[in-house]
């Protein structure tokens, strides 16, 4: 049986753990629409089997997929990878999926936040979004876990957590137009206080230059343990993500989490800009109502969108000049986890990364 | 990880178990298709929700939806019975679900036959039946059961087995020319001694009257028990199921079981003649290749198309003199259980009943 319950994890002592606590298994979900993603999706395809079957060295991977790919899906996955139908708009299980929370005592439940696509009417990515808003009920239910209905637009990509009462997000998202424009900062971070049942919300301003999620915290920055964070970073002026990675540092290093603690700070230094090229670009349909992919355009490119899982991270290469030093850095900042990259070029195409694709579901 | 095996059941050690041995749950699928349910399928969900519910008092069950009957589906059933996409063509799991093998320790696998509509280009009932013949894979691979994929066309319906080594099927069903007209008798006997891992087959020679599955043996008889078997009888010799019952019951009368038992064969009264009425056949969409349902046209309506489940057997009722008298006769028969009947003339009037849309999964 999955109930859905009125209140909240934090009234009943649930809370959602770290991606760094220990994971029962990871959901993805099978890129497709060919107006977002190029040639059919196909090359697409390619990457997200290589991020499945990188994670699955790490822990179970189930792939959620529409109809019409099941088959395909299935051919182009290793056998030890799940495969069932879950009907979706686009392919991005961190935001529009579950955000599980724990008891601490063996018991998982899941919080299903309204999804709309990045900004709704207002700057929403595209039209219609109610496959995808349908996913994390039908993740839940499928797994027999019971349900949290949360009322506010939220995106698992625009969060991350300590496990230890701290909530990172940054202003630029939470507070754009196109989520909940009714609710001023601190009824949304009591939201975020009642669902992820934390005690304290760090807002760092904005997230990376040129990301269509309008900023999300998980391409920016990411938690690797309590109290220690790593930061995108840039030392180059005249970039134009200079200023946003400054001043999340400066913003973060002003402050305290929920444990009184300061945060240590590990800069990863982005790669070159990347843009679109012109045979990328081609490779899309052009639809009204999705944003289009147009050559020339910069990508969001970032190292820090990645994914922890058991004994692991799967990270983001690009065939840039910084991706051995990226490699490198996070080795050394996860000294108990082997970490492998996969070359994600095709993901960041369709706008998001290795963690935007990905969703833990923690240890029961 | 869910495997495909090229080898047998019987190779592997591993044999269907009897619908009255303990289950793991029930397997069903939601109707839906306005060119074979009436109105819209509505009338047909509510009696297949009143049967999923009267299971669900005795095993867990699982109800595969198409995506756009998702939200309707869990609305129209209760919390505890599970809802996942499976896509489909129509709901009949018996049919094209996997038929699930055990090993007798613990292991559990499933057989995912070929599917063609009841008869293919030759006389199935509808086409096409290409998302039908994938939800055994489906099934088997949400559960992460491994899979012997059967080189033969077979419907679940079509065969019931004693879990001691006999099956009982009928000539008229698996001899007919839109399933395997390739394959001689002996072939197809052979296909059921592997894939079921029997040691006998008992042939019957025809189901039930204008039952539009060719006869399938599951509208006409079952087994309560081993050795003991329920067969769908009249008395009116005009009757045209008369015949069809007599010839069942001498034949069978003939024959001993894979143990060397003769049969204790129960005579269970079918109800009066059960006609499409005018305005039930008005609801149904009329679309070319698909077999109409036309007012006059008698129904193939049997009391012994019913679900054994753990402790209990949920069986049709027809709103006809004779279902006291069948309820009153199945409950002696089945004196450890629980039998509860479900009004079923929706079901009916799709083209099948209880057993028809159920399919168990036996205990691991």
């Amino acid at each position: 049986m999955s109930l859905t319950f009125d209140s909240t994890p934090r009234a009943d002592g649930f809370f959602m753990p770290a991606e760094f606590a220990p994971h029962a298994g990871c959901w993805m979900l099978w890129p497709q629409r060919p107006d977002n993603w190029r040639l059919g999706g196909k090359p697409a395809q390619k990457a997200f089997a290589a991020v499945a079957t990188a994670i699955a060295q790490f822990e179970p991977v189930t792939m959620g997929v529409n109809a019409n790919q099941y088959s395909n899906a299935r051919q182009m996955l290793p056998p030890h990878i799940r495969v069932v139908e879950i009907s979706n708009n686009d392919s991005w299980m961190r935001d529009c999926g579950p955000t599980f929370v724990a008891d601490g005592k063996g018991r998982v439940r899941g919080v299903d936040w309204v999804f709309n696509a990045w900004g709704g009417l207002y700057n929403g990515l595209y039209f219609p979004w109610d496959l995808d808003d349908a996913v994390a009920q039908k993740v839940l239910e499928m797994e027999q876990v019971d349900r949290y209905k949360a009322p506010l637009v939220l995106e698992g990509g625009s969060i991350h957590v300590d496990g230890e009462g701290t909530c990172i997000t940054t202003e630029e998202c939470l507070l754009s137009l196109g989520r909940n424009p009714e609710l001023p900062k601190h009824r949304i971070e009591s939201f975020l206080k009642e669902y992820l049942n934390v005690e304290k919300v760090l807002w760092v301003p904005r997230g990376v230059f040129h990301d269509e999620t309008t900023g999300h915290v998980d391409n920016i920055l990411c938690y690797l343990r309590p109290g220690v964070v790593a930061l995108n970073w840039t030392d180059d002026k005249s970039d134009p993500q200079y200023d946003r990675s400054e001043e999340a540092y400066d913003y973060l290093m002003s402050q305290t989490d929920a444990k009184g603690r300061r945060l240590e700070i590990h800069k990863i230094r982005q790669p070159n800009p990347i843009l679109i090229q012109p045979e990328e670009a081609e490779g899309v349909d052009a639809v009204d109502g999705t944003l289009p992919r147009q050559a020339g355009d910069r990508m969001a490119a970032s190292y820090i969108n990645f994914y922890l899982c058991n004994g692991g991270a799967v990270i983001p290469s690009f065939g840039d000049p910084h991706d051995a030093e990226a490699l490198e850095r996070l080795q050394q900042l996860l000294p108990d986890r082997k970490v492998v990259s996969v070359p994600a070029r095709e993901i960041l195409l369709g706008g998001g990364n290795i963690h935007c694709i990905t969703q833990q579901q923690p240890k029961g």
